[in-house]
């Protein structure tokens, strides 16, 4: 039982049509090691400025988030700038600045590197491949990407590919790495060039599991209250591979729990803004919404 | 059990990016009620000229469609012809004649009269209320729609609305009839206008069901065949209606079930060209893809 997490920690200036937000913590792997943490204790790996808050990095220790990978560099935090429109599947960003992210290559701490799992968050497919090379044989490897690193650097991608086992991505994401329009048959090609089992995230119209024997469709929660929608793909990663650690198993029956987990803290995330929601939530949220979701698909 | 079908009759000239088929047999009645007859021996009412293949009558009796209430009146039948983009889900009217639709009023054969239960599938409101006005007390209304009407006949529809237990529409009309963007409270407010039940069917991603107590989601097949997806939403809820006319109860269980039945027959439907999936279909090809729907979302 054991699970590193390999991923950005920004800070994020956030515009939705209702409200703005500047500067607040976000970015995959906040998300994702908050989603996990409700499940079992993720060790992460990445790199924050100086000026990355104290609260979160005591927040991380209370939720008992092994932060010894997390490098804290002189200069200023990787930023985001983001705007959703009226929809909030419609976003654009607005400016990015990579600051301490510059020629970062991640030091996988020593006692990280036997863990079970592995999850690379979005994150540069360069450092992705540098973090596999570091492990030393995880159970399970996973990885989630974005559509600046399939358009500029898909041959770094489709190398890290080859290595992972559990492949995330949206659904814009899948059509633009396979050329398929066909959601079925890009998760089929991707299931050809390494990973047995391909996640595509639908946002509000919830997730499709893709293995070479089972499929497997779970829903997003029917949210009313979309605040900000800011990480939910990250949670929803961090939620599934939080539980998979652990149960400790990684059969059928478990991804799919695991993905009605993820479906479960992506819902959350999205109720408020940054990580607001997730810094408050509790266990027992999460078994009641669980439990919320076996009534939506009950037949 | 007895199920009333209003709908129109079409010849449909289709075009999707791979291959072009003109004036073949299609409308919401058509496919609605080829549906339902795997459940059922649904009853149906509408009109059609001179040109209607006798080939497709012979099938209705085949299926034991009562077609009594189809008028067939000199002239030609009503023609819609559209157009698919590469992306299935968009498409665009190229052209409508409205032909012998045109004046009609239809008169609801004596012996449909007491029905339990009456569906009003895609046509102009007025002739739905028209139908309404002539039934005696059916247990169980339904109506579909479509963006046209709630362009143009926003104040018929919501007259009809008002006498209709179950509302289907799709996520754009849902959304254009209430002004609501998200979803799940567009539905909300539809209950408030009449219906106790809103289906909101959302093509490849399925449909979500919204009742006062209770929300259930059905996913879509998830199909890497899709040749033409005319008639879609019409499979979907004959295949719904259908089954409730079959258990002759309507409770939230029957819901469920019934749509995941609509689903399965909406799948089947845009395997080929028009009516030719459903006129092949077999029971035991429905039951068997029921049962691969649980398998997709149990967990």
């Amino acid at each position: 039982m054991s699970l590193v997490i390999v991923g950005t920690f920004n800070l994020d200036t956030i515009e939705t049509p209702k409200e703005r937000r500047e500067s607040i913590v976000g970015g995959s792997g906040t998300y994702c090691c908050l989603a996990a943490s409700f499940f079992t204790a993720p060790r992460i790996v990445g790199v924050v400025g100086e000026d990355f808050p104290r609260d979160t990095l005591c927040l991380f220790k209370e939720k008992g988030i092994d932060t010894e990978g997390l490098l804290i560099k002189p200069g200023k935090t990787f930023f985001w700038e983001g705007r959703y429109a009226e929809d909030p599947n419609k976003r654009t960003t607005i400016a990015t600045e990579v600051n301490v992210l510059k020629g970062f290559r991640p030091q996988i701490p020593e006692h990280y590197r036997n863990a079970d799992i592995l999850f690379l968050a979005n994150i540069d497919p360069d450092l992705q491949e540098d973090i596999c090379v570091q492990m030393k044989n995880p159970r399970l490897v996973a990885m989630d990407t974005m559509n600046y690193w399939i358009h500029t650097r898909a041959q770094s991608l489709l190398n890290v590919l080859e290595k992972v086992d559990v492949f995330f991505a949206n659904d814009e994401e899948v059509r633009m790495l396979t050329g398929e329009l066909n959601l079925i048959t890009a998760g089929k090609r991707i299931l050809e060039k390494g990973p047995s089992l391909v996640v595509i995230k639908k946002g509000e119209h919830g997730a499709i599991f893709i293995a070479e024997d089972f499929v497997f469709i779970v829903p997003a929660y029917p949210s009313e209250k979309v605040i900000d929608p800011t990480g939910a793909g990250d949670s929803f990663g961090g939620g599934f591979l939080g539980y998979l650690d652990k149960v400790d198993s990684y059969s059928e029956g478990d991804f799919r729990k695991a993905a009605v987990y993820g479906s479960v803290l992506a819902s959350f995330t999205i109720e408020r803004f940054g990580i607001d929601r997730l810094s408050s939530l509790t266990s027992e949220e999460i078994e009641s919404r669980f439990a919320e979701f076996q009534k939506f698909v009950s037949f």
